[in-house]
């Protein structure tokens, strides 16, 4: 049947009853080609029976979908005209694991972090009402995603617009870990409550009261007890946040969503639909560990085992350093935002449970929560990633800085992601943080620097950020044993004429541009920065010592390093010639992280070629 | 008795029935103090009794209190020992009109912008929990402020802590204008309740639950049905939330509310009191217009009544400016968190009030939600002050750069904003929006420009902003009237030998410097940049022609216009001598803008000077 589909409106050629059929044929495809491209496969098996349902009732071609996250949204793309592209899911020039709307019209708002959907389901459905239009507007979140203060805000402002929108909660009972916080328990409440008590009684209600609809609705509801695996029940939250609150609701029996999405249809209100799905259903292996098949690289589909050993990586280092000096000092505390796994922090929490808090997805109340915990006496580490730091930008600078509190970010996924794409790239980490007064930033070169680097931190007693890539832990240059110095940088490789100034990580290509050059017979300076903030002044002032000096970073040229060391330079009237290297003034689309290196031109050939071009040699 | 109090202790040499007249002298106190210096008066006003009883109930030498946006904290600073300082209330080197921790050890944890406590009170229980030690914390937020995301994902992580926190909901029905959403729909059904009603029934369940001290304080409240204020209602929403809700309790009734305090104190749970108060309660003209007497310039207490007349801001010309625009395009809409009266929207909602969306404080979400729009074909402008902007980082970035899409951020109270301090300087806008890609920033010299600027915006189909300060709108350079040209500059002054560009409002202090300098015998050239983002390049490769050129904004210079510049002229090979003139690496504490412009060398003055030791003139 799969083949057959080549557009929305292809499912509606089979028969309803064909499409748990069809669902099938979508999860063995899900399974090979996920297990070959890696992705999100966990999320997107639990939510094939809910995509279909919805397709089989909407038309996408009017009606508008916002997908929360949005790496739930391949059994979508499979389903508008983008099954054959899923050889390069995630992949340079190939489909996004996102919804993307340069991709498909069926895109209709791009996603990529948590927890946006209500917001801009609002935004489409009051631009349809002052259009006068008439079409469905939906948004998909998860219950994870429910955690974030942004799906409040949206649904309180969208409990009181009067306007027809439908938020369909898609409850796997995790975002990606196992969910904290009141409102897991609140849902837990929900989804345990046995069906059908009161529901009589609750239907009259809470429908009978919605004019036109509402009786009809409960007529179905009631009359179809035995195939509806739903009951209303005490949705008193949603209900207090103005939202007409219908579930839990089956997420993988197809017609039983149908004949409530036909209902939801009619009402001209915000609803709220609990659907229960089960995280990686259909495919043992992500049932039983939905958590490691949440984002996956390439696997065997027969075994479920990974197809290559991952080395060790620098979320491991961080992890196994800030639990050995977790031991040494009581007042280090972690905090995480849903992802305590992802970032390295599984021993600490077994270690140190009291002293481990995962807040969900939560960004900013992770960062002022700490800004609590520092005030009084602790050393927070705070361990995000990059990109989802772009949402704490105001608690760090307020919260944090102003007060100078002993905080630590670390930074994971900072620099390049690779398969996840423009909206989770970490390449504005040392831009916006650093423009933060009291704000220390360092990027270690290896593992061993990391480690190091968390140690400085922990003894500052002020705000201070450090930041490493998704990637294997270098080791290069593991035998310098330099100390670490407030705001000083350290000499790796004495040269002469030129010198490289690395970012952290970027130490490797910039390491291999200069093994390319000294066969060329040309031997630079190489330094590694270590502090991105403070800017190291002698460093800037030994810069007249070299014809041009070459900064390396894998930020956004604007505001980071190199515009700093530019700045400081300025300042201290150091002439030199100085050349940035890093990513321009565009979002960086998906690849690898060496493709993306390369594209730009900041893999080790490329930096080596520049040089050699510039200088002549 | 006001006199008689120098440190919290002082209060309980009153008996009980004196704090009344204590709370009439306070009030007397801060209409005649605030008259003078202007400041917050409304919400103190409203708190004063509220204030009296956590003084007079709990021991601030060890008890910890987390003022929520801290406006609110004159009475708490009056019982602290700084009755003295309000005659410099909000002045350079003066008190500060929010708790500052550096100013005194009650101000335990600083605030200022919206949504906080939770988070920062969390924090501050969890570490006591750790210490293993024993005392209350509190956070006190308004019922505005409860609409920020950052609220909802404090409370809805301490309300599964298990930790004794104690949040003061101070519900005065409206933020700073009239409040929105459905969490105000539900605190009014909270309030309008009649009281009683089942009361005895729910404090059973409620308060009878509570191991211990639940049934003493449920036979209190029981007994006391004539002097208590107040009844224990449906408050599901945070009970949902983990919270023990009690309340409404009469937020003007000292003894009530110590009897409450006294109860809740052996509670040892997340508790969640909703204490009901008037804005500008006790003096009737701040009753009667409580938007007017939220934030106030110096007035005359007998009648209410500003003492200067107020020139036109940049905000009426901003309102007036969108409102004619939105008269000729029906696409713009206007988007506001909880501020339309202060940034000028008064008239626009007045006029479009379909159009008009207040979303409350939500920044966040007023983005994504304006994304939605603008991916819908709307214009959206959203209005909000520069600092509160911060915490839409990453909708910015994420929901409108990386698609591009047409939303207008109108960026009030840019720069210096003077008496609010640190926390509400805006200057950190260009750096935050400039290294954002596809993001267009303009900064406009004078009123009439604000108007072209918007106008340009409106047409340009993509992200832009336009930044402005609190101030009154410059006609200095009106009768020039150069389009507005994408990316371009404009040259105002033809001079020679060295050149000032200047960003924006700076052009006042620019001029003057300039006809400071004239009178040297040295013509400046001088420039508008208009644009900082993207900058100049044609102006960038004048540079040559002069020995010197001087950037001038009213931002922090780590990377502002000035750093783009540095950048842009490296990138170009142009090696004219380039100084930056703005704000540095560090925060800015409060004083008028004049004061804050001489301290940093911003003023005509000391610009002038400056160029004049380095040119030697």
């Amino acid at each position: 049947m799969l083949e057959q589909i080549n557009k929305p409106q292809d499912i509606r050629k089979f028969g309803k009853k064909a499409l748990p059929k069809l669902a099938s044929e979508i999860r063995a495809f899900l399974i090979e080609k996920v297990g070959k491209t890696g992705g999100h496969l966990a999320s997107n098996l639990g939510i094939v029976e809910l995509t279909l349902a919805l397709h089989s009732c909407f038309d996408f071609d009017k009606d508008k979908i916002v997908w929360d996250v949005g790496h739930q949204s391949y059994v979508h793309k499979i389903l508008t005209g983008r099954q054959k592209d899923f050889d390069k899911l995630r992949q340079q020039d190939g489909l996004s694991g996102f919804p993307k709307s340069n991709e498909s019209k069926y895109d209709f708002f791009d996603t990529g972090h948590a927890s946006t959907s209500v917001s801009a389901a609002l935004g489409l459905a009051k631009a349809r009402d002052l259009s006068r239009e008439d079409y469905d507007v939906i948004a998909v979140i998860g219950d994870g995603a429910l955690t974030g203060g942004l799906a409040y805000e949206g649904l309180n402002n969208a409990g009181r617009s009067n306007t027809k929108l439908t938020v369909i909660l898609n409850d796997n009972e995790m975002s990606i870990s196992e969910n904290v916080g009141a409102m897991s328990k609140y849902l837990n409440k929900l989804r345990t409550a046995p069906a059908y008590i009161g529901a009589k009684k609750e239907v009259n209600k809470v429908l009978r009261g919605i004019p036109l609809v509402g009786s009809p609705l409960a007529d179905i509801i009631e009359k179809s007890k035995d195939s509806f695996k739903y009951a209303i029940i005490d949705g008193a939250f949603f209900d207090e946040l103005g939202f007409t609150y219908i579930g839990p609701v089956d997420g993988h029996n197809i017609s039983d969503m149908a004949e409530v999405f036909k209902q939801i249809k009619k009402l001209n209100c915000p609803v709220l639909l609990h659907v229960l799905t089960k995280k990686g259903k259909g495919y043992r292996f992500a049932e039983e560990s939905p958590e490691k098949f949440h984002g996956i690289d390439s696997f065997d589909p027969s075994t479920g085992t990974a197809l290559a050993q991952k080395p060790l990586q620098y979320s491991a280092v961080f992890g196994s350093s800030i639990t050995r000096l977790a031991r040494k000092n009581d007042k280090i505390v972690a905090v995480s935002a849903a992802m305590s796994a992802a970032t390295g922090l599984t021993e600490f929490s077994t270690a140190f449970p009291h002293r481990f808090f995962d807040v969900g997805i939560a960004e900013g109340h992770a960062v002022t929560f700490a800004a609590g915990l520092a005030k009084s006496g602790y050393i927070p580490v705070v361990t995000v990633y990059s990109s989802f730091f772009q949402r704490a930008y105001d608690q760090i600078l307020h919260d944090v800085c102003i007060q100078k509190l002993p905080v630590i970010l670390a930074i994971d996924r900072a620099g390049i992601v690779g398969a996840d794409g423009e909206t989770h790239q970490g390449l504005f980490d040392l831009s916006f943080l650093g423009q933060m007064p009291n704000m220390t930033i360092l990027a270690p070169k290896n593992g061993k620097e990391l480690a190091k680097m968390l140690e400085f931190a922990v003894k500052l007693g002020a705000p201070a950020a450090i930041r490493y890539p998704r990637a294997e832990a270098s080791v290069l240059f593991e035998n310098t044993d330099n100390a670490i110095v407030y705001g000083k940088s350290e000499q790796l490789v004495k040269g002469n004429d030129i010198a490289i100034v690395s970012v952290g990580t970027m130490l490797d290509n910039c390491s291999k541009a200069c093994d390319l050059l000294a066969k060329d017979c040309c031997s630079p300076s190489l330094f590694n920065a270590r502090f991105v903030k403070p800017v190291d002044e002698d460093l800037i002032r030994s810069f007249k010592d070299y014809s041009i000096v070459y900064i390396v970073e894998d930020n956004v040229l604007i505001g980071g390093y190199g515009s700093a060391v530019l700045q400081k330079a300025n300042e201290l009237r150091v002439t030199s010639k100085i050349r940035l290297l890093g990513f321009p003034d565009e979002f960086v689309l998906q690849g690898s992280r060496e493709q993306c290196f390369k594209r730009y031109g900041l893999d080790a050939n490329s930096i080596c070629n520049l040089i050699r071009t510039e200088t002549g040699r």
